[in-house]
């Protein structure tokens, strides 16, 4: 208790701050605690001893002062005010669409869904992954393909991808040089993007108009667009026969809402299909996140980039839901990797999947009929008017002919807050869309000085090309109706999850923090929410001051000279800063410098975006400290002396401690004249101490899902902005939409801004912490880190660690020695957790057969005992196994996690009690009121272990009929 | 499927209406399996013979057009427009203060905690009892008295509730005639309030100056105000000494916040302390709705008024909540009830309460200080300026004497956004907030001519008047610090509870339907959130123009003339439309007309309204088939003929019936010269077809929070508006705030527009409905009750039917003959409900001994059918029961819920096995993919069946200590 009177001599003394809210453990008693256990007098003295002396900051942060919750909305609504909204009509591939308040309040607005981490975890996963399943499943349907995942970054990423699985899948024509042809009525950005990628590999991308049949030469593979960004729909049919007959194959760039009344690419002959999901229901959010689809004909499925839900069965033989084929990503393969995707835009996928939930195949038709019908009204308006329009069939988009006039009218209709697309100087586009009532076909038609009123908007597709096939045919898409109905079922789903807001989520390298609520509320703004990314640039001075903003503060606090919030994921801000590396050496003519040095324990992304940079990878030796082997290292760099572009490292290295060479590696690879890429996904550890762009870094990506509070979302978005030191900055990411202005490097996502919609985050996060809020987070984390690492090492060796015996913000736990013992296993350990109510710690990553656990600054000091409590309690039961109370393969450990219907089974027969399988802690849940048992707040994974391999061996990756789960 | 062509034919087709996702059952082929299960060939045929003729509504609702969501959407943001926010520092009971975001957005904007019904069946409301109890906790801990209820409508309200009780426990002074005596310095709304009460009651009510020490004659009761009106604390020990002396009672209505810094009402002798938890994290709301609090000296909590959470034990011995002592209550005590109070403000007092959670002891101290020290400073500025302050101590209101200069002060503060208090030419009021910054103290000053800046704002609380005394110790106010460990916490509590969110509610007389989002949105939208019920009109042209329109709607739908939504429960509704009774006769000169009948199976809480009416209640029989006796009404009208004020019905009745004769009830009052009340509560099987203010009724109440969708909160916020014909117009309730201008009748609610923040749902319902889509709603309640009634009755017999044997919008399932024959009563049915995951329906209400099963429309047919199927197995457990398969007290029934820790429970012994008792239901639960059994989607209730008696007999009202849960 504080004695009022001593408050009250505080004349005006402020109350809690934010930074109280965001950090866990801020009660001085807490503190002491836990600097107690890992003997250290203060915080200070534990982070002079952590961190090398070489690294540290010399001066503190110089951010804006921080703000409170109250000012930082304050602030946010006067920058929305500096946007405006408007009609947003201009298309190339971002529409406006109604996210039903249900979907959007239950889902983008609450924790239990943007809290959740990616589903690596799969029996806490069954909700997020039952909504993905139904993404694919959707999509399967509506593109007509039997194979879709569940999501890549955005359209032109996915076109890129596709075109390289093309080359990869098709041998034949890669081996004969064969190019990649694109169509010209591809949307711009995605011509811009995928010339990108070829150019840092080196092969041949050609756009052509392949209405006018293919080119000469030999093709690897062709992109179509349906409809085209004229708005023209085309009959694919006759080009991609050609193209088969050629031996090309085929990928279609489609829009999903134009499927259900076009005959789908699938039907068509087309190999792959991509393109986005925006439009169903995800907000335009100025560019994105937004969520984008690729699908592919049988035989293709495991060469698919990005993730894939599959159905398995659960050690009961129950169906269940989880990642399918997942030894074909990155993380997995590394320097054989074909793609770097790493992270989805798992949260907006789950939105257009609720929104296909909701509406069904009926309600999709229905609002594409309407979609088409105005548009059908306003082509016969003008076209009545005297005007020519789009050549040929369309859907939702009209090109204008207005010779001269295309100025004008854009402003006319700019000053009655409608958005139409300008093309040049004669030409103009109008998309509608769900949005669209017939008031705004009327004035849109006024501003081309026609009148729709008066015409008759019969749709207009020719038979041939209209949808007959049936899709969204399962049960799921075709009950939820009521919003009640929708509201159960979204419920339902989150409860199968464990996600932020019931437990810590203690996993190494992902930096699971808070976000909070105030940092996210302007995210569903109108004003931020609906704003197209193509919008005049007078309509957007409160997202450009936003994002100028944070780009600023986000330089401050790396040390760098420049920063790109482009790229939409932290693998795509690797490929920006190797590109940005590349783009350097090669305009000082060192065109040979393609080697990429990356130690042994980087993660598996770096090395796949290495390839995908045009590099080749060598990799380093890790020495027995866990730190780079320097023998290794000088000798790799001696061998390719005039070769060697870059060397990736992660600080503090991937083994969760502030190695002391890092300066070393540094000066080794710049005197080799190579370049300093510091991969920033454990940044969380530096921020305010240490900064990579001093310390020897001339390149690194941010991870602002981890650092910077940007929710996981169940698997992203993810925004990976590329930081760099002036040399490079002339190679930054270039905007894809617009390459006329010159400036920039080869661009890295579709939109100028990448996942702008999400920034506010982050830009919220830094400005209510200030600098010396930030600082203090970090070495809340450091202590926390240390706090379980001295806790539980007598339990579970801590693996690494470095000076005084400190680890940095995570610490590996080493289950090799238990695991000889006893055969029980890391992964043992990570399923047993669930038992207790907590998602598990990293598995196996960056060492087989450890945990990887980061706690960070947001947890206090109750769920880290929790945590190490129920650490000590399975470490007691592996006792019980080596002293023979159960074997292994019949220990509680080994059958975790375990169901209610496996606990409540009359049939049980296990050599440890039920109480011990369902409730293993005899603690008390602890925060709130203490009466509360464990059993009373216990959460059943609705599933036990999954047989992941069963399922990558009878792949299923569409929503099951009802008889696949009869028993 | 959809033909994709035609629905391209339909040019411009609108796909889904509101109106189909508010309605659970929508598919033509849902409905025709409804009608044949009910024999009806049409939903009209069966409206047809339902509603009795003569009372048919002629022609159809004529409502505005219903508009989509989007629309409805854009349509309050105009409306909110046309409101303006300011600076708040008019006080006067309400002041401004920051809703942590994550109290809002996961209490007030979700659905876990806002659809969750009243915690009568405390077995799946232990979340919402205990956030309750911390809020009873901290009432008392800041109070310094025992006993706290969980809250009552409004501060004014609360103060008349004291003073009747004060009445009612003063039985020496009552049979004296002694008088109430009110502070002067009491909120005017307060003071207004209270006079209206006793005006109707009949006892004398003196306003004096009691710091000039107690007027004379014989006193009942006297209430204080701490601080008062005026910004004065004053050291009220003195008098209520004196008081007690001369054996009167003593109420102090104080500020909650205050309290953390001055002497509790407690611990100066009161017996009793009232008051407004709004400051407490709840918005303005432009009025309400805010939770008032009521607490009590041991030996009072009997007589104490509103909902009380207690603790006691399940039937394991776990310490379990539910509402204590309900004896007390109206519904149970009815015409010997001494207060009407039904409603609470739950949902606002869980906000409150988790405000206190999130703040603690420490940092409400330090809100508190803060708030004074900014006081302080104005005051010594103005002081320093030269002029005139609150004579005396002050907490965080000053009185400024401005002679002559008022209202040019007030006008310039208005115009640069400040509101002030306006108290005549001569003064003006200035509250300082939780809001208020150091550059608010100096604008204010600012006005005054004063320079804040150069003052020097000490505290000024005397040493005599500060607290010392500890407050809200106990741990759960002093462990929730970080938003993560906050956010967890209320995950926790919601988790612990069934609500609309998880399952139907299908509660006879509650109408548990949809509270869409899109309605909830606007409710937190600033602008209607953070308006002054005291802001000057032209900042509140939109919230006036949205509250006329709900009148104009409401009047419409009820064909009534004159609406008042003041009323802010149905309790008050049905108070005002019965003072509004009296007045009109009173206004004829018919002041004996004091004799209200009321039929036996009426609400409980009519006759208690009655009673606060100053009127005498007479009961009316029941006739064998469940209407009105008319032998009976007749002799009891003859036997009253002159004195016959009122008859009070509800209609359809209590029974769910349209009973055919409620044009001779009303035609038999009105001739003998009494007035008509119907009660609105079962208003969802009219509207559309039949029109209370046309078929005989002279006023009714109508439930905002059951008939149009405002959310049942845990318990409130209600609102029950007042529907009269012309006569009754000039009786219709008053601004108890301005007397001045003498319009109106007795006022009901301290605000004018009562719970103004939550009307944008009701008026988003009938806006997004239309007239059309109000009747089909009405029309599918129907159609649902009647599948449930007739799939049913073979099972458990229908009490009561109507015409054609059909029921109205709910039915009574008749449980006795079966308990008498087995022991298994109605509320183990309800129980047993609760294992196969349902809220339980109405238990023995209106008769004992039965279920009342009201499903509305909202629930799909999936639903209904899950329903049946569990009440059909129920009905088999009764048939093992009179089988011998188990006795009634070893039955599922009776043992019924089952929590997970008895289930998993080595020591199972029952005569049945845990799967039954864990997973009754063999169907899947259903609506989606369909593999996912119940076992996976469980909810198991925190504790079992819970002891009310023993815990009324060992009352425990506040947080238990830790050693309560020790085993």
């Amino acid at each position: 208790m504080t004695n009022p009177s001593a408050v009250l001599a505080e004349t005006g003394a402020a109350h809690t701050t934010f930074v109280d809210r965001h950090i866990g453990a801020r009660r001085e008693s807490d503190i002491a605690t836990m600097l107690q256990a890992v003997g250290y007098s203060s915080v200070d003295a534990l982070v002079q001893t952590a961190v090398p002396d070489d690294i540290k900051q010399p001066t503190p942060l110089t951010l804006r002062p921080a703000l409170s919750e109250v000012e930082v909305l304050a602030e946010l609504r006067r920058l929305a005010s500096k946007n405006r909204t408007a009609v947003q009509l201009i298309g190339q591939g971002y529409y406006d669409t109604v996210t039903p308040a249900v979907i959007r309040r239950n889902i983008l607005e609450a924790p239990a869904w943007y809290t959740a981490y990616t589903p690596y975890q799969p029996e806490i996963s069954q909700g997020r992954l039952e909504a993905l399943l139904n993404f694919q499943t959707m999509v399967q349907d509506l593109v007509a393909l039997p194979i879709a995942n569940a999501s890549l970054l955005d359209e032109a990423t996915a076109v890129a991808e596709a075109v390289l699985l093309m080359r990869r899948a098709n041998k034949a024509k890669e081996a004969a040089g064969g190019k990649t042809v694109l169509d010209a009525d591809l949307l711009p950005q995605t011509i811009a993007l995928v010339q990108g990628r070829a150019e840092a590999l080196g092969f041949e991308v050609e756009v052509a108009d392949l209405t006018a049949g293919l080119p000469e030469g030999a093709i690897n593979g062709i992109v179509l667009q349906q409809p085209g960004v004229s708005g023209r729909v085309f009959d694919h049919a006759p080009v991609i026969a050609a193209a088969k007959e050629r031996g090309a194959m085929v990928t279609v760039a489609a829009d999903l809402l134009s499927l259900t009344l076009i005959v789908p690419p699938g039907e068509q002959g087309a190999d792959i299909a991509v393109g986005s999901a925006q439009r169903l229901g995800v907000p335009l959010f100025f560019g994105g996140p937004h969520a984008a689809y690729m699908a592919v004909r049988q035989g293709l499925e495991r060469s698919l980039p990005g993730r894939l839900v599959g159905v398995s069965k659960d050690d009961a033989g129950t169906p269940a839901y989880r990642l399918a084929l997942q030894t074909r990503e990155q993380h997995i393969r590394r320097e054989k990797a074909t793609s770097n995707i790493c992270t989805a835009q798992a949260l907006l996928a789950i939105v257009a999947s609720m929104y296909g939930v909701f509406h069904g195949p009926d309600g999709l038709t229905a609002i594409a009929a309407q979609v088409h019908a105005h548009a059908a009204r306003f082509d016969a308006a003008v076209r009545a008017a005297g005007l020519q329009t789009t050549a040929g069939d369309f859907f939702d988009t009209v090109t204008v002919s207005v010779p001269g006039r295309a100025a004008e009218i854009l402003a006319a209709a700019d000053a009655a807050g409608y958005n139409l697309r300008p093309i040049d100087a004669d030409t103009l586009g109008v998309s509608f869309d769900e949005t669209t009532t017939a008031a705004v076909v009327d004035a849109v038609a006024g501003f081309f000085g026609a009148d729709a009123a008066s015409v008759d908007g019969t749709a207009v597709l020719p038979e041939a090309l209209r949808r007959s096939s049936e899709f969204m045919t399962h049960p799921v898409f075709n009950t939820h109706r009521s919003e009640t109905q929708m509201l159960r079922y979204i419920r339902r789903l989150s409860d199968r999850d464990l996600a932020l807001d019931r437990t810590m989520i203690p996993l190494g390298s992902c930096t699971m923090k808070l976000n909070a609520t105030a940092e996210m509320e302007a995210i569903s703004w109108p004003e931020f929410a609906s704003i197209h990314p193509f919008a005049p640039d007078t309509q957007t001075e409160g997202w450009r001051e936003l994002i100028d903003g944070l780009e600023a503060d986000l330089a401050e606090i790396t040390g760098y000279d420049q920063v790109s919030i482009q790229p939409n994921a932290g693998s795509q801000g690797e490929l920006a800063g190797l590109l940005a590396i590349r783009g350097y050496h090669h305009s000082r003519g060192d065109v040979q410098r393609d080697i990429c040095l990356i130690p042994a324990s980087a993660h598996g992304t770096n090395a796949a975006s290495a390839v995908l940079a045009g590099m080749k990878v060598v990799v380093v030796a890790t020495a027995s400290d866990g730190t780079v082997d320097h023998e290794d290292l000088k000798a790799k760099i001696e061998a390719h002396r005039d070769a060697v572009a870059a060397i990736m490292i992660t600080y503090p290295s991937t083994h969760g401690v502030y190695d002391a060479d890092v300066r070393f590696i540094c000066d080794a690879v710049h005197e080799a004249g190579g370049q300093v890429y510091i991969d920033g996904a454990n940044l969380n550890a530096l921020v305010g101490l240490a900064q990579p762009g001093k310390f020897g870094g001339d390149v690194s990506h941010l991870n602002l899902h981890k650092t910077f509070c940007i929710p996981h979302g169940g698997g992203g978005p993810g925004v990976g902005p590329v930081a760099a030191r002036a040399h490079l900055a002339p190679f930054m990411p270039g905007n894809a939409a617009d390459r006329s202005n010159g400036a920039g490097g080869v661009p890295i996502s579709a939109s100028r801004f990448g996942s702008a919609g999400v920034l506010p985050i982050s830009w919220a996060y830094v400005r209510l912490m200030g600098g010396e809020g930030l600082t203090e987070a970090t070495k809340s984390a450091l202590l926390a880190a240390n706090y379980v690492a001295k806790r539980l090492d007598e339990h579970f060796p801590v693996l690494y660690t470095g000076e005084g015996g400190l680890v940095a913000h995570e610490c590996i736990l080493d289950l090799r020695g238990l695991t000889a013992e006893t055969g029980v296993t890391a992964e043992d350990v990570a399923k047993r957790l669930i038992d207790f109510g907590f998602h598990a710690p990293t598995l196996s990553f960056p060492v087989a057969g450890t945990l990887m656990v980061e706690p960070t600054e947001s947890e206090d000091l109750g769920e880290l005992d929790r945590f190490i409590d129920a650490m000590i309690l399975i470490r007691r039961e592996i006792e019980q196994v080596r002293n023979g109370d159960f074997s292994a393969a019949d220990s509680p450990l080994r059958n975790a996690p375990h169901t209610a219907a496996v606990v409540v089974s009359s049939a049980w027969d296990r050599a440890y009690s039920r109480e011990q399988a369902a409730f293993p802690a005899t603690l008390h849940t602890g925060a709130d009121h203490p009466g509360h048992t464990a059993s009373q707040d216990k959460y059943f994974p609705p599933v036990g272990r999954i047989d992941g391999a069963a399922g990558d061996r009878n792949l299923v990756c569409s929503c099951p009929p009802i008889e696949a789960f009869e028993n």
